[in-house]
């Protein structure tokens, strides 16, 4: 018997009609209040990636947070908005209680040979195995559901204020705990792996969340299955921190030096 | 009597509906096929903005262009979400002849005094008056109406293939021609201004459209304001060229020096 990965277990849906599903949050990916982002984003995408006329690979997704989701169950409705030769558009409403709780859109890509150059290769970082795994650290469930081993600007819990400001820049190998192969589902997950930039800058947090969220995948199916249960290398920044709202944005590169995605999200903050 | 800027001559928008709009395509901001994205972003955000309900400012815009918008009357649909104290999340569907061509997504926020912090210094650069603007230098009409005073990674017309690959990276002053002042809904257009840069790489442009762009508004509508008709620095640069996508991301400095936008496009090209 195989146990089934948390992550498979906590991103299951439920047919409820046409192009309706019903899911549940999961307490193994939590945050203090609501679900982790990373599973919305990624329950969201599976919603589409499931359906029987789906065509293509995912290569943009955005994630609008509207409201706190609760515990307990939810509903996600997808709409095929446009499909092209090389293209489709999705929609999806995220509903829980009759009220409105997320937005997304889904653009999938049919993806062919073309000229290919890699404009951003991976920063210089030591092999993830010459790193110490930073050790579980928060009452956020969903924190010990990945492996992180930061090479540049971690993080030391229980954390305190910094005296100056430090760099929203960090660099870490992270990947799923327990180890799961890769695939488009767990890379939107990871996307909003990256902690919120003010607790870098800081050493301090003050109410937040995440607004939106955008993740594209630069990765190709084949290339995304290649990675397997290998450590990703994760880079994270932010440009600016500004009246209740800062951007940060993330890459993502795969064992073979390919970046698999990117993105941004924007994080609202009170004080 | 004072001459309606082009901007504002195109992105006029009728109410026909509740949250209905009619808008038509402007041949002063056109591409070579259809419109120029920039123009679609700037009047779906207006939609928005012009809304009795609408409460904060922009803080981030996807639009997601599903099929080619032809040349005539178009209309604009928007619906409110979710209304929170501090945001409001709006989806908007773009439809011509009965068909969705494009979908969007609109985060406003109520902008206060919080904890501030500019991570990402504009780059030096000379100041606008000392480089000459770029001549205008290609058929599609949006061109000429914007002024380019690129500093590095320019672009010379008629274009041709380059012996070997440049950088994606460019830096350029560049505003509205003829002079306009600066606010959300030139912004968003703004953010479209910097070229595909499969032509910064390898010289030459293959078919090839934008799929998604987002935009974030960092500035406040103060900053926004303050900036006038001053000329903004923007770079552009892109991460990986990969299986018919390429992403794109650029900044958007104002003359005080302060992050007034960043975000990024996907581009779809063929070869």
């Amino acid at each position: 018997m195989t146990a089934i990965h948390p992550f498979d277990q906590a991103i299951a849906i439920e047919p409820a009609g046409p192009r309706l599903f019903r899911a549940t949050t999961a307490p193994a990916y939590g945050m203090m209040v609501g679900p982790f982002g990373g599973f919305i984003a990624a329950i969201l995408l599976r919603a589409v990636l499931d359906d029987a006329e789906r065509r293509g690979d995912p290569v943009a997704l955005t994630v609008n947070f509207c409201g706190a989701i609760g515990q307990g169950d939810f509903d996600i409705a997808t709409k095929l908005q446009r499909a092209g030769k090389y293209t489709q558009h999705w929609s999806l409403e995220l509903t829980q209680g009759g009220e409105t709780k997320a937005t997304a859109t889904v653009l999938l890509g049919v993806r062919g040979d073309t000229f290919a150059h890699e404009a951003a290769p991976p920063p210089d970082a030591p092999g993830p195995n010459t790193i110490e795994p930073t050790p579980a650290f928060a009452p956020n469930t969903w924190i010990d559901k990945y492996e992180f081993r930061f090479i540049e600007g971690g993080i030391d819990f229980p954390v305190a204020p910094f005296e100056s400001l430090r760099s929203p820049r960090t660099l870490a190998w992270v990947k799923d705990a327990p180890d799961r192969p890769l695939d488009y589902l767990s890379l939107a997950a990871l996307s909003d792996t990256f902690f919120f930039r003010l607790l870098h800058v800081r050493g301090a947090i003050t109410p937040n969340g995440t607004a939106t969220l955008t993740t594209y995948f630069h990765g190709t199916a084949d290339e995304i299955a290649a990675q397997g249960t290998a450590s990703l290398l994760g880079a994270g920044d932010a440009n600016r921190f500004n009246a209740n709202f800062h951007d940060q944005s993330f890459r993502l590169w795969g064992a073979s030096g390919k970046l698999l995605a990117s993105g941004v999200q924007i994080v609202w903050y009170k004080e």
